[in-house]
Parts: C-alpha cells; structure tokens; sequence
C-alpha cells in the first residue's frame, strides 16, 4: 500500500481542501481528499524526521541495525474475490511496502477486527489463506490481536498488518531520489486488482475472468538490485489510487517531472474493457502485483531483462522517464504525439479497493 | 492489552468450547470463548516458536539486537471518556504490552479505519491526543495508514497501533516463568478503566466521578528492574478480562497455582459502587493503568517500596503468591478463610472496553 508513513498522498498538494467537517469515503481515497486529511489533521501533529520522509514504510536504525516498519489496515469489500482474500491482500500489502523501501521483510503482526455474525468457514479460509502467504513470503508472525465488534459496528472483517524488514545501507531506494535522466519501468500490466475488485463486488460478469494480481514482489526486488548493483533511485506499488497517483507522490517528493507514454502500458483486455464499460481511468485502478520503478537510464534495459526472468515481471516494460521540464508534474504522451497533465483525482474512484 | 501475540486467553483452557459456527460478542472478551477461538482457529494455521510463547508482545533477535513486537486494535466504545480517548488508549496499550515483556518502548504505527460520517473535531481531538501520548511515553510515530468505510459499516473510529521495542537479555519476564515461592504483587487499584468506560457509555451518574486509569506503565518497570537487579519473573497488564484473567493465564502459562488474598485488593469505592449496581465482579474488570508483577517473596517488600515511590504505584500492593498446589489454577483467599477457584469467564462481561 502506498499510504505507510501515514501518507496517503503527496504533501506538496497543492489545493486546499475545504469545507469539510466529516469524513467522507473520498478521505480514503489516495487522491486529494487523502493528503488534505495528512497534511491538515495528521502531520501538524505528528511531523517527525522519519514520518516527513512518506515513504512506503518508516526506517529507523536502532544500534546500527536498519530497520523498516510499515502498517496498513485492510478493509476490502468483498472479503472474497478471484485471485485472493483479504487474507492474502493484507499480507502481501505490507510485505511489499517494505520491499518498496528496499527492506527484507521478516516478521508480521495481525489485528482483526470481527463483525458479530461472521461466519467462521469464511475466518478459517481467511486465516489459511494468511498462514500460506506469510510461508510465501518468508515472513513469521510473531504476534497478533482479535476484537470483536457488534453486528451492524463493522464490515465482516478488518485486518491490520504491520511489517518488520532489515535494510541495507546501500540500498535505499526512495521517493525523493527521482532524478532527470531516470527511466520509469513498470514491472507488469496495470489496473488488475481493482477491476478483480470491481467484477466480486458487482457481480459483473466480465468477459475474461479478472483475478486480483496480489502478490509478494520482493523477489523482483531481489533481482532487480542485483542486476543494478543496487542502483534503483525510486520503488513504489500503485496500489490505492493506481499508477498516476504513486507517480504524482514520487513527482511532488522528488520535485521532478514524470513523463510517460500511454502506448508503453500493458493494461490487459478485459481490465480496458471493465474500464470502459464502468467510466473508469485504468491509471487510477488500484494494483496488488506490481511496483513502479526509477533507474539510470543506462541500467533500463538491464532492469527490464532482470524483471522479466521472474514469472511475475514477465510483462515488465520502460513507460517513462524523469526530465528536468515541468518540476512536480506527471505528463503523458498519447499517440498522436499530444500530451495532458495526469492529475491526482480529487476523491474516490474506487472505494474499499484494499 | 494482554491479547498480543495471538493471546485472547491461555492455551492450556480445558473447556472446549463448540456449537458456534459464526462470531459471537464473547469471542471478543478475553474469557473462554476468546481462548478457544485463538485455539481452535488461528494457532493451527500460525504455531510457531515467538506466539507459542504468549507474551504481550513477539520478541526477535535479528542480528543479536532483541526487538520486541506488539499489536492491538482498538474498539473502544465511546470513543472518548472521563481519563483519555481511544487515542490515548492506543498509544498507552501497545507501549504497556511492550513493557510488560520488559521492552523499553521506541517506536510505534498507527492504522486508522475511519468511518464515513464521523465528525473531524472529534478526529482532531484523538489525533492531539495520541500526539501527546507519545510524547510522554517517548516513542515515535514512524508509519500510518487511514482507510475509509461506508456509514454503518464500522463505527466512528477504529485505531490499530503496533509498537516496537529493545530488550535487554538480562531482563526478559514472562509468563511461563512464575514459580512457587513468588509474590504477587498489583501496582495499583484495580476495576477503574472499565468502570469508567461503563460510566460514559451508559450516562451512569456515579456518586464519584470515575476516570479511565490509561497510563504509560514503562517508569515504573525501570523503578521495579532497578530495584530488584532484574529479578523479576513475570509482568502483566490485566486489561481485557481484568486481574482474574490475567491471573489465569499466567497460571495457564506457568503450570503454577495462584493464591490470591480478596482482602489485599484495592478497590476504589466508586469501583466497588458501580460493580455493585451493574452485577460486575471487579476482578474481571479491564484495567489500562495497572500491571502484576511476580517476584521471588524476599523481594516482595523492596518491589512495592519501589512501585510507590512513583504517583502511579502509590497504592502497590502484594496481593498473593505463588504456591505448589493446584498447578494452573488460580484461587482466592476470602476474608472469612475460605477459597473459592477465580475461574476464566466464558463469555463476555464488558465488551469493547478497549
């Protein structure tokens, strides 16, 4: 998930937000409603120099040993889709956001949440499918909590899961560090998981069947930093609020500009079509099973082959680069040569998407 | 809360627990049913050696350097009372579960379910809150998520916070390590966080005003470490399921008999009115500002001589001991010279009190 660090968009957004004294489901958006939320009633509060950083996770090195921590409540509707579970979605979401900080992950916590009246066949498949991914991912769970809440006070079930990973020095991979010159992979086709989301919740009944791309990605990270030599400037997962919003936090962080070409992208046919069909920007769909990644322009070829060694980045591709020209903002060239400003969105596309 | 680690209630429960096939309030309590769903659900998908432990808190070693790690999520209804909110609860909770594994708090994330609807000032107010609990306690805000849900689909506010610690070899309390010959003792009075908490939930008029005991417990595990050259075997704080569940896990846990004295317990009068007046047992009232500590008897007196030198400790008190009799179980001593066996509750007796 790209909201760690308590960041759920860029800081340097910049439109006020006004005239809200509620929350509304846009606040949970990952776009403009988001970082109004942080930067107004979170950070003023708990502004700090490992929090002002917003990456993916927290890095601190107690006695020189680096550590990253990254948490994120998942409450996802339906609990069930093709593909995955909220189960394997909150244990893959946190592994990856410390994979996105160049951190090892190793050890989890778990938090549910029950709603009174659920069925326990559905905690069980819940819960095995957690135990399978943790043992995927090489992660242990070493400690956990369950509440329960009344029928009607909750959604089934919410799980929180934070993450322990060990970093490097020499791989610190962060949004600040997108620097002109840099190319822009994307490490496989884009908009999957949400419109996997969209077709559970919808009941709509695509022509290709949609599985979430839920996914442990740090064994591309693995093979990523070898075959840079650990020169990767910038990782993130497009999750909530897709690829235009985590390229916009990396921009507004980085105070670069982000150039991509919208022939570049891999979006599947049945993601274009469920798309099209709903009114929706694939841009804007949340991903589970892929990362955005900076590297010297030199190393883009080599990343991309490293990537596709792996089944998982078998669709990897170049979809960009950073340049000098318009400092913060994330342009695309279409087609025919034009080009438009991709925004962040001011709120929801897609609610409850993870 | 002394749910970390997977921990609703000791394993070793002897009462199985059958006939639900959905989640019931009493799964939430900490008393039987919570064991028996931590059992019969979670542990066989998730056994390994860090949660067969049963702490408050998973402790790792990764490079020689002791963490320890702990989750919890916070329910609590309303969402603010006499004494703090639930932003005071989470910070306080999950540094308290760090310190009773004899961890010294660092570092800490916070997870936010939002629901739809509720009121920013409130937020806000939460938010300051638990800013200001941090900064008492020391620790930093490294990492944070927000997520949003529907209206009626949660209930106001629901804050996960996870903690990570130090720990020192030299000072590793748990709950397998109660033996015959130890003191019990209690730092404070007991039954007030949930009194309060019934207080404001209720609009009950309490002849005192009774307010949340929510306190960071890490000052006074240093007075008690220093104190006694870090001969301290256990460390507990009795939250959900109150002083008698927490005995009974520790019982649970050790495999040793508990003997408690009903006429060394401090209780509040507004406690003991209240209790009164609902049919509660204050024994298994949650408390957020109290811990047992379980020490060798000649250390007794110099432990409770060090709890009290600090305003949260002023009425420590030894409340028990350790016995060869009656392993894992817990039994009180009346006033009279009678006993009777402090059991687990099986269900709930007040749920969402944290």
């Amino acid at each position: 998930m790209t909201s760690a660090t308590l960041d759920s968009g860029p800081l340097a957004c910049p439109v006020p937000i006004a005239g809200h004294d509620r929350i509304v489901l846009g606040h949970g958006s990952g776009g403009k409603l988001s970082a109004a939320l942080l930067r107004e009633h979170f950070l003023p509060h708990f502004d700090n120099y490992v929090l002002r950083r917003l990456g993916d996770a927290g890095v601190v090195s107690p006695y020189g040993v680096g550590l990253a921590m990254s948490t994120d409540t998942f409450v996802v509707s339906p609990l069930e889709f093709a593909g995955g579970n909220i189960g394997t979605l909150a244990v893959n979401g946190t592994v990856n956001d410390l994979a996105m900080m160049g951190a090892r992950p190793y050890y989890l916590t778990a938090g549910f949440v029950l709603e009174e009246g659920l069925p326990l066949e559905v905690l069980d498949r819940v819960i095995e499918a957690m135990a399978g991914a943790t043992r995927q991912a090489g992660v242990t769970l070493i400690a956990g909590d369950t509440k329960v809440v009344e029928r009607g006070k909750g959604d089934g079930l919410f799980i929180n899961t934070t993450g322990l990973g060990l970093v490097d020095e020499d791989f610190r991979p962060e949004p600040q560090l997108a620097t002109p010159g840099d190319a822009v992979i994307v490490s496989g086709p884009i908009g999957v998981h949400g419109m996997a989301i969209m077709a559970a919740r919808e009941g709509i009944a695509f022509e290709t069947e949609l599985a979430s791309d839920t996914a442990n990605l740090y064994p591309l990270v693995e093979l990523l930093r070898t075959a840079t030599e650990d020169e990767v400037h910038v990782l993130r997962d497009p999750t909530r609020g897709g690829v235009a919003s985590a390229l916009n936090e990396i921009a507004a962080s980085s105070h670069a500009g982000i150039e991509i070409e919208e022939q570049s992208l891999v979006i599947p046919d049945a993601v274009a079509g469920a798309c099209e069909m709903l009114g929706l920007d694939p841009l804007y769909v949340a991903n589970e099973g892929i990362f955005l990644a900076f590297v010297p322009e030199r190393l883009a070829g080599i990343a991309v082959d490293a990537l596709r060694q792996h089944p998982l980045g078998r669709q990897a591709r170049r979809i960009g680069r950073v340049v000098a020209e318009h400092p913060s903002l994330v342009v695309m060239r279409t087609g025919l040569g034009a080009s438009r400003i991709v925004d962040l969105l001011p709120g929801d596309q897609l609610p409850r998407i993870c």
